[in-house]
């Protein structure tokens, strides 16, 4: 059985991460308030270092090493955010990074993660591919696994963006995040409820990769198969941890279509002048598509990243 | 002879609109530092109510009409940014606002205008139909007219986000603005100099809409002439009042090309993950395109908008 985090460990991750991880901004809009008919804050984890949460999470995770731990550098698999996150952390204290993406990954991201002076190894799209590739990479490098999100200290790191969060905004009656492979609302879900055991969270979803939801449900997991949507950085599934996690901490999970995410996203960009990715947009739709459940209900949205590729965006549908 | 705004004008604007314009936040990038090799500072008036400083001017000059000059309303020309922040500015007051647009502009900015409540009067895109229906619309309502820039309220509106600048950034070496007809930048260069008389202010222009720049180092107005720039809300000409402000507080204006505007937009956008128009990367590209001169300095720019067409992005080149 995994050792599940506590609050005292995230406690400990914010105090190691602080002052190298952005204490990220609170914003509001008084023009997605009045749509919307609920008071929203967003919490903007788009300005972060590497562009997404997720440098949190591997930022804690690369420091809790032990330097003989550390010596022959961290390896990860990822298309996305966390490959970019980990290679930045790596950087930072001077330790090798391998990142296995897959050789369809988009050039945005490669160029990401080259960027912050990983090593890629390109593998076949696959499961088995990735698996397998990143397996020979360790064993040649003796490089440590930090894996996306199922591993205890990227989780504590994640966590402490809803703890910055409810510091600064103590009344939150509800607290939504996106879920993919479900870090960032374990995370989301266990400080915030140590923090304000009577504070409601909620997963977001999109409905085109409702692994979570349909595991939340029916208390088994299952697996992510071929989803296909626009937030991208929600393909993936949940793991034994995070699934754990979310069934003691999370009050219910929501999906939304591709549209609704589209016009979300949108919205944040028109109202807010901030660049956000599909995968931050995920919550925002959900309470415009239940907009009578969260009325008088002051919420909180974390914004997980904002990393899209300019030359293509969904907005040609205005 | 006109008569110039003076920083108890602006000190006097800033206690008006307090409250009601927003005090906007200041951004920076160890990204876009790294990169230039100057520290810059940005003063983020995309983040204004109506989406640009135009609300500041606009409000001042709304605010400041007794009850009997305001009871038939306010009228102006304009296809941009003002039109839409009087249009606020006049609906928060309580009065009718009527803009005359060339039948020409832009879709989302007529809907911006239209947003807020101002009745749109269409004309051709021609500086003499423009002039002729506002003069009619102006004799049948007896709407008091507010010119975009070439009115001292709307200056000493404008000029408050270079004393908020200040105010919190106080050791700027260099202030850079982007000048178009040069209310913003006659506002920015009197709050500047009046706090800091040291300090350098920089006018910054498209290369392809440099009336200012050929005005300022001829000394005499050059009008603009068929502009072609992407910087679309930098295509008018300076008025006497804005010249006689510039040639007073001004150091020199500098000049860039559209690629380099649309580099500079590209930098922001990617990694500060804020939007901003065009015309807000006018600065930026100027300090790009002289980093020797502008090294070593702490560099301000006023990003002065982000009101952008989301579906015409100029982000194919990459």
């Amino acid at each position: 059985m995994q050792i599940l985090p506590t609050f005292p460990d995230v406690q400990q991750a914010h105090l190691r991460i602080s002052g190298i991880v952005h204490r990220t901004p609170v914003l509001s809009s008084s023009g997605i308030n009045d749509l919307a008919g609920v008071s929203i804050v967003f919490k903007c984890e788009n300005f972060q270092k590497a562009g997404a949460f997720k440098y949190r999470g591997a930022t804690n995770a690369v420091l809790i090493l032990a330097d003989h731990e550390a010596k022959n550098g961290v390896a990860t698999h990822s298309s996305g955010n966390h490959a970019a996150a980990l290679a930045l952390a790596a950087a930072k204290r001077g330790i090798k990074c391998n990142v296995v993406m897959p050789r369809t990954a988009p050039l945005p991201k490669i160029e990401a993660v080259r960027h912050y002076g990983a090593e890629i190894t390109f593998c076949e799209p696959t499961l088995q591919s990735r698996e397998e590739t990143l397996k020979s990479i360790m064993s040649l490098s003796g490089a440590v696994m930090i894996h996306p999100y199922d591993n205890f200290n990227v989780i504590c790191g994640q966590a402490t963006a809803a703890k910055e969060f409810l510091e600064e905004i103590p009344d939150l009656d509800v607290l939504l995040a996106p879920v993919g492979g479900g870090g960032l609302l374990s995370g989301t879900s266990l400080s915030a409820k140590s923090i304000n055991p009577g504070i409601k969270v909620y997963g977001c979803e999109p409905a085109n990769a409702d692994d979570a939801y349909r595991s939340f449900k029916s208390g088994t997991i299952h697996p992510s198969v071929n989803p296909k949507t626009i937030a991208d950085g929600l393909l993936t599934s949940l793991s034994e941890l995070t699934f754990t996690m979310i069934r003691t901490y999370v009050d219910d999970i929501y999906t939304v279509t591709e549209d609704a995410i589209i016009e979300a996203m949108q919205l944040i960009w028109k109202r807010m002048k901030i660049i956000i990715e599909p995968s931050s947009a995920v919550p925002l739709a959900v309470i415009l598509q239940n907009k009578e459940f969260f009325k008088g209900k002051k919420a909180g949205i974390i914004l997980s990243g904002g990393n899209v590729d300019l030359t293509n965006l969904p907005f040609r549908l205005a």
